[in-house]
């Protein structure tokens, strides 16, 4: 919840990472300089065209065109309106004839289907998010991991009222009665100080009221299994779809 | 905007159409019944696994699985939460792994590669509507037409101010001064009595701001044409897009 700053430049600088990733834009010029003169693939996230072309016009190696399917945060930096966000199979091809960056499809994919409608629409990659959350590797809660698994009967929801900026949850009493969206928010990060203390409290009392479930929309295509076996499974599966075309 | 009633029911008798599709549910049972006995295939939309799941115990012959990023009404009809509503990627694999009927993809479609998409996503067919706005053919406003061609710099929403159902529309000055949506708007349809002075008289003055422009969110991918050529044009995309997968 820190801003990319000169001592976390310091820590990629030191580690030279293939692939450093942004959301929420990009950090200052000085700084995007540093990153890439590590050698470092440059990457961050685009929830529309104008943010795609900024992201290259700023030298980024790559955008992950964010869907509105996705859970957890929009990415978006140039807007703060939820209104320009549009759904996966939208953005993913207008992105791709927009830029010429290798696009990053991200957004209700979950399986081997997903990643062929991706590629079709001209990703050259996908990336999933909520699908690794039922892995057994996640630490995340017990009442999170329940929530996932009745993803099919559950609804998610834009909302502001946890961080003070636009993520996808599983909808509870917060989100439903302070928002989705408000207002009222207060400027991001600072909504998590401020509700984190009311989370606590219900989480001690095995309530999810006020606990901030990040989750997409395609949450009830996932499977419980282990992080490397659901890359083997989502790869395995993409081939059997892509057979389907030939 | 009337509802299928015995009237329109003897026409459908009389003409035996090859397929009927409804929206906003089915009509009652005994009409139903007597729709499919003239021999006709019965389609209707769903916006959820749940409404997908009633369609098809109503005895449809295909199912159309209407992502958040379709233009125009919504067909949602178990729910009137818009929460409840996901993007077309998220959507068509759950519906498809849900009933075992054919799935009709639609919503963010425009051309070839989101035809690939929806297939790979499992659907066996697509239906296009905001692209064959661009033909020629279509009756709509030039007011209308001038919206969809500066898509790419518009926003849609959904909205049920113009008729009391929520319905996706290039944004104006009704929908964000009285919605998007609002708890006030008129039960459907008679928001389109109560709204259309206000049209009429706007659009006399050469002003959109109250008019109801229906528009998905792919509307940038379309093309001036005519709709034979579309058909053809998207079709000979399909196969292209399909050969990069061999």
């Amino acid at each position: 919840l820190q801003p990319f700053d000169e001592a976390r430049c310091r820590i990629v600088e030191q580690h030279a990472p293939a692939v450093v990733s942004f959301h929420f834009g990009l950090p200052s010029p000085d700084l995007v300089a540093r990153v890439k003169a590590t050698g470092a693939k440059l990457v961050s996230s685009a929830t529309t065209v104008a943010e795609a072309l900024y992201l290259e016009s700023r030298g980024c190696d790559a955008v992950i065109a964010q869907g509105l399917e996705a859970g957890g945060h929009r990415g978006m930096f140039l807007t703060d309106d939820v209104l320009s966000q549009t759904g996966t199979m939208a953005l993913v091809p207008q992105i791709v004839d927009a830029v010429d960056l290798p696009v990053i499809a991200t957004g209700g994919i979950a399986d081997g289907r997903g990643i062929v409608a991706a590629l079709a629409l001209g990703a050259s990659a996908v990336q999933l998010g909520t699908a690794f959350l039922h892995a057994e590797e996640t630490t995340i809660s017990e009442a999170y991991k329940a929530g996932l698994r009745q993803a099919g009967d559950r609804q998610t929801a834009v909302t502001n009222v946890y961080s003070g900026r636009p993520t996808r949850c599983l909808t509870n009493r917060m989100m439903l009665e302070k928002g989705p969206l408000t207002g009222a928010a207060p400027a991001f990060p600072k909504g998590f100080a401020i509700t984190g203390p009311l989370r606590q409290q219900a989480e001690a009392q095995g309530s999810s009221d006020f606990s901030a479930h990040y989750c997409g929309q395609s949450a009830a295509l996932g499977k419980p299994t282990t992080a490397g076996q659901l890359v083997r499974d989502i790869a395995h599966d993409a081939r059997q779809q892509m057979n389907r075309f030939t």
